[in-house]
C-alpha cells in the first residue's frame, strides 16, 4: 500500500526500478534507431502557491491545519498525472504547474464542506485520487479561478459495509486497488477490477473516468459495477442508485460516471463484489494473422463465452514482446510456431476467474484456428500484468519517446480504424533516423465490437520532444474520431477535450455545461477537463 | 401488426375478446366477493380540438394534409394509455382529454421538422408509439400550452440498416415489437424484447422507458441493447453513440434513455442483435415456499446461470394462476405436489433459447430443492405471455378492479419490500364484501437484486372506482420508496412523478430541468411528465 508520501516519488512509478536487459536494448538500436542512452537529471521545482492566507485558514479550520499542505514536495507530488507529456515536464528542469495547496479531508462531509468554501472564496479543486491519469485529467489548472487546490481523498479509505446477501460494498472513494481488493478478500470478496493503474489508482477516480481493467470481459467495466454513489457538490450532498436496474427516467449514475471530478466529487461507491477466486487459469495461444485473430475474439464475443481475460496483440506487439523477452524459450517459440506454418504470430491471452472447469470448455469449444502454447505464457502475461508503466520509465530513461493511447469501435470499422491510427502514428513519428514501432492490442471486446489499444516507441526528439508526442497524438486522435471513440478506457481530461463535441454533438457538450451550471453554479470543480473550453 | 386504424379499437387490446371460464368466475366470487357483473358501456367523446387553424396549415406543410388528423376517432385513439385509470375513462362516459391533433410524420427529418414548429407555435407534443404506457406516459396533457399534439411514429416503420459483422441493426422508432423481430428475422437476426406489451409497443417506445423484456436475464434490459440514438429535439437533430463503449465522459445516451418524450423524440434506434434462436425450451419448477423460491433464483443470478426467462411467482400467484386455469391436470399436479412435500408451490419458470444444451444443463446444475413440474407448463406460460391484457379487459367487464405495478431492489431487502407492498395494498382495498387478491412474482434478476411485479384484483367500487385505485397505488408507492426503486419497467409518466425527487434527489430533479432547458426551451415536449411540477 501506497503511504502519502510516497506521492514525492510518482514521477517514477515506483520505488522499484526495471532495468532493460541487453538484448531488448540491442533491439530497440537496430530497430527504432535509437542511439543516444540518455540520462534524466530532475530539477524541477513547484509553481509558487497562490491561495490566499484567509482562504487556508478556512480549509484549515474545516479539515484541520495538518492536512492543508502548501510545502513544494507536496504540491509537487499532486502537480499533474503519468502521461508521457506529465512524466518528461517531471523530468525535465523548470517550474511545474503545481495546486496552490494539498487539502486532505477526513471524510465526505468535510468533502462538501471543502467545495463549499472553495465556491465561496472561488478556489478551483482539482480531485485527486491516484494521480494516475494519462489525459490531464488531474493537471493543476486554475481556470479563471485566483488558485487551485488538489483535494487528496488519500483519506477517506475505509470500506463502509459489506452486504453479503447482495453482493454490494460501500467503499470510499480514496480507497485505491490493492487495499479494495485487501478490504474485501477479508470478507471472502473480490472487485476484479485490474486495470493497468492497479496499484495506484483508486475508486472513486475508477467511477469518475468510466475505468475498464483487463478482465472486463468477466467482470464488467467499472461502471458495470457501480450500484450507487455519493457525489459531494459545491450545492450539498447527491445520492444516486437505490436498485439494481430502474426506469424511474434517465439513469443519471451515467451522468456522474465518467464525470471526471467536473460535476462533482465523488465520496464513496457502492459497487457490485464477487467471491473471491479459488482458482484461476491463464493461458496463451496463437493466431496467424490479425484478421483471424479478430474472427476469433469476436465469435467468443458474439457467443458469449469470452475468458475473463481476453487479449488479442497483433504481430507487432507480439513480435516486440518476444524479442524484448528474449532468450532460449523465445527461440524454442518461434520454432514450434514455424513448424505449425504460423508465418504472422499474434498472441491470444485467455484468463478464467472463476467457473473455470465449466466457462474454460464453452470458451474453447467456441475457439477456432488458434494454436496453444501453454500456461506459462499465460502466467507470465498474469504476473507482468501492471508492469507496463515501469517499462516506461525504463525506455524514458534511455531516450524512447513511449506512450499508448486507444479507442473502441464496431466490429466491422476495427480493421479500418487500427490501419488508419497506425498509419497516422507512423507517419508523424517517422523521420532521419528515427522508426517508429506501433503494436497494438484488443482488450476488451463486446458483441458489437471492441477496444484498440495502441503503444508506441520511437526515438526522443531530444530538441523538441513535446511537440513530437503532440502532432503524432493530433494525427491519432483526428484518425480516431472519424471511426470510433475518442477513449474507450482512457477518459477526456485535457487532451481528449477538443474531440468531445465530435461524439457527443454541440448539444451533448451543452448538456454537459448546463449540468455543471446546476451542480457547480461557480465552476470551481476540476477547471478546463472534459469539456472543450 | 398492427394498422392505424387499430388505434379505434385501443380501449380493447385486441379484436381478440378473452370470456372468462366458469370456474374462474365462480373461484372469483368466493374468493374476493365479486358479486355484480357489470357490462360497459362505451359513450366518451374526444375533447374539442383547440389547435389552431394557422399552426394546422404549418404542420400539414411539413407532413401533408393527409397526415394531420382533427376527427374525434382519431384523437380518442391517442388520448392516453392502458392503465387501468385510462381503460376506466375509455369505458365510461363523457370527454375524455385527447390531443387536439394527430401528426404522423414521414421520417426523422420531418419529426424535427415538428418539433420546430411547435415550438415555435407553442404547442405541447405527446411521442406516440403503441401507446401502451401504463403511468400516464402519453396523457395528452397541455401544460401551459394553447394546444397539444399527439405524435404518432407509426411511419417511421423501416429496419435502416443490419451490420452482420458487428450485430447491430438500425431500426426507425415507430416499428412496433412484432415487425421489428419479423424484419429481422428475415435476415436471421432477433432483438429478443419481449415485454407484455409486446404486441403493440414500438423501438422508440422502449428506448424511451427503459423497457425490460421479459427475457431480459437472456438479452438485457432494452437499455442494454441500446448501441446510438437518433434524436430530434426542437433545437435540431441529436446523435449519440459510436462505440459499444466509451469513456468520452458521462454516458449521455443513458440520458435520452428513459427520457420519455421529455427531451426529444428518438426517430432511430441502433440496436444489438442476436441470432434468431434455432431450439427454444421452457420448464415449470416448483419451489416450496417464497424465501426457497428467491434464495434458488438469487444462487442462479449470482452465479451467472439464469436462464433467458426466470420468473417465479410466489404461492398467491400460482393459486391463482392454478385457479383460474382449472381443470384435472390441475388436480393432478396438486396431488403430485403434495404427494412431494411441497406444501406452499411457488412457480418458476425457466426458458433457454440460445446455447440451450450446455446453458440448461449449467442453470439446473445450480438449481437447488426444486421440484419439476415439465415442459407443459413452461410452454403454456410462453404461448400465454402477452395473453395479460386480454385477461385484463374480461376482468374489467366483470367489474374487477384490476392493475399492476412493480418495483425492485436489492437480495437483502426484497422480502421486507414484497411484505411492506402486499400489506399496503391489501390494507388500502380491503372493504366490507370486498377481499383483494394480491400476487407478486419475480420476472427481472440480477446478481444485486430482483424486480417485483404485483397484480392486485379486487371487485371494483362502482360508487369511487377511480379513488379506490388512486388511494392503493398511493399507499404501495409510498411503502416503494422506502425500500426500492419506484419503477423497474413501467416508467414515471404522470403516476410515479411525485416520486421521483426522493429517488434522483433535489439536485437529480434540477438536471433534469436543465437538461430539459438545453434541448427544449420553450417546453413543447411532453408536457407534465417524468418531472415533479
Amino acid at each position: 500500500m501506497m503511504n502519502r508520501e510516497d506521492h514525492l516519488r510518482r514521477a517514477d512509478w515506483s520505488a522499484e526500478q526495471v532495468e532493460l536487459p541487453p538484448h531488448a536494448l540491442r533491439w530497440l538500436r537496430s530497430e527504432t534507431g535509437l542511439n543516444d542512452v540518455h540520462t534524466p537529471t530532475r530539477q524541477v521545482t513547484a509553481s509558487v502557491s497562490e491561495l490566499p492566507e484567509k482562504a487556508r485558514d478556512v480549509l484549515a479550520d474545516i479539515v484541520g491545519s495538518a492536512n492543508v499542505l502548501t510545502a513544494d514536495g507536496d504540491r509537487l507530488g499532486r502537480a499533474g498525472g503519468l502521461s508521457y507529456l506529465d512524466l518528461l515536464a517531471h523530468k525535465g528542469s523548470g517550474a511545474v504547474a503545481a495546486p496552490d495547496a494539498v487539502v486532505l479531508p477526513a471524510d465526505p462531509d468535510e468533502v462538501t464542506a471543502v467545495l463549499a468554501a472553495c465556491a465561496e472564496w472561488g478556489i478551483g479543486v482539482v480531485p485527486f485520487g491516484g494521480g494516475t491519469s494519462v489525459v490531464g485529467g488531474v493537471a493543476a489548472l486554475r481556470g479563471d479561478k485566483q488558485a487551485v487546490i488538489a483535494l487528496d481523498l488519500v483519506r477517506l479509505d475505509q470500506l463502509v459495509s459489506v452486504d453479503r446477501v447482495s453482493r454490494l460494498a460501500v467503499l470510499q472513494a480514496g480507497v485505491r486497488a490493492p487495499a479494495a481488493e485487501q478490504l474485501l478478500a477479508a470478507h471472502g470478496f473480490t472487485l476484479g477490477h485490474m486495470p493497468q493503474s492497479f496499484e495506484r489508482a483508486t475508486i472513486g477516480g475508477f467511477a469518475a473516468t468510466r475505468s475498464a481493467g483487463q478482465a472486463s470481459s468477466g467482470y464488467g467495466r467499472f461502471e458495470d459495477m457501480v450500484e450507487a454513489v455519493r457525489v459531494a457538490t459545491p450545492r450539498g450532498e447527491w445520492r444516486l442508485g437505490v436498485a439494481p436496474a430502474s426506469a424511474a427516467g434517465p439513469d443519471l449514475r451515467q451522468l456522474v460516471v465518467g464525470s471526471e471530478g467536473t460535476l462533482g466529487v465523488i465520496t464513496e461507491v457502492t459497487v457490485r463484489i464477487r467471491p473471491l477466486p479459488t482458482v484461476r487459469r491463464y493461458e496463451g495461444f496463437v493466431l496467424d494473422g490479425w484478421e483471424r485473430g479478430v474472427e476469433a475474439v469476436r465469435e467468443l464475443a458474439q457467443h458469449r463465452v469470452l475468458a475473463d481475460v481476453t487479449r488479442l496483440s497483433d504481430m507487432d506487439e507480439t513480435t516486440v514482446g518476444l524479442a524484448l523477452t528474449g532468450g532460449w524459450k523465445v527461440k524454442a517459440l518461434r520454432a514450434y510456431l514455424k513448424a505449425r506454418g504460423v508465418s504472422e504470430p499474434c498472441l491470444l491471452i485467455l484468463g478464467w476467474e472463476s467457473d473455470v472447469q465449466r466457462r474454460r470448455a464453452a470458451t474453447l469449444n467456441t475457439l477456432r484456428g488458434a494454436v496453444r502454447v501453454g500456461r506459462p505464457l499465460g502466467e507470465a502475461w498474469r504476473h507482468g500484468r501492471f508492469a507496463g508503466p515501469r517499462q516506461r520509465d525504463a525506455l524514458m530513461n534511455i531516450g524512447v519517446c513511449v506512450e499508448t493511447l486507444e479507442t473502441a469501435t464496431h466490429w466491422s470499422k476495427l480493421g479500418l480504424l487500427r490501419s488508419a491510427v497506425r498509419a497516422a502514428l507512423t507517419g508523424a513519428l517517422s523521420a532521419p533516423g528515427r522508426k517508429p514501432v506501433v503494436m497494438c492490442h484488443i482488450s476488451h471486446s463486446y458483441e458489437t465490437g471492441a477496444s484498440l489499444y495502441f503503444t508506441v516507441m520511437v526515438p526522443r526528439d531530444e530538441r523538441d520532444p513535446v511537440g513530437q508526442w503532440k502532432r503524432a497524438k493530433q494525427a491519432a486522435c483526428e484518425a480516431i474520431e472519424k471511426l470510433g471513440t475518442i477513449t474507450h478506457h482512457h477518459a477526456v481530461g485535457v487532451d481528449h477535450s477538443p474531440y468531445l463535441a465530435t461524439e457527443i454533438g454541440e448539444l451533448g457538450v451543452e448538456v454537459l455545461a448546463a449540468v455543471k451550471q446546476v451542480l457547480d453554479p461557480t465552476g470551481v470543480l476540476n477547471p478546463g477537463k472534459l469539456t472543450p473550453r
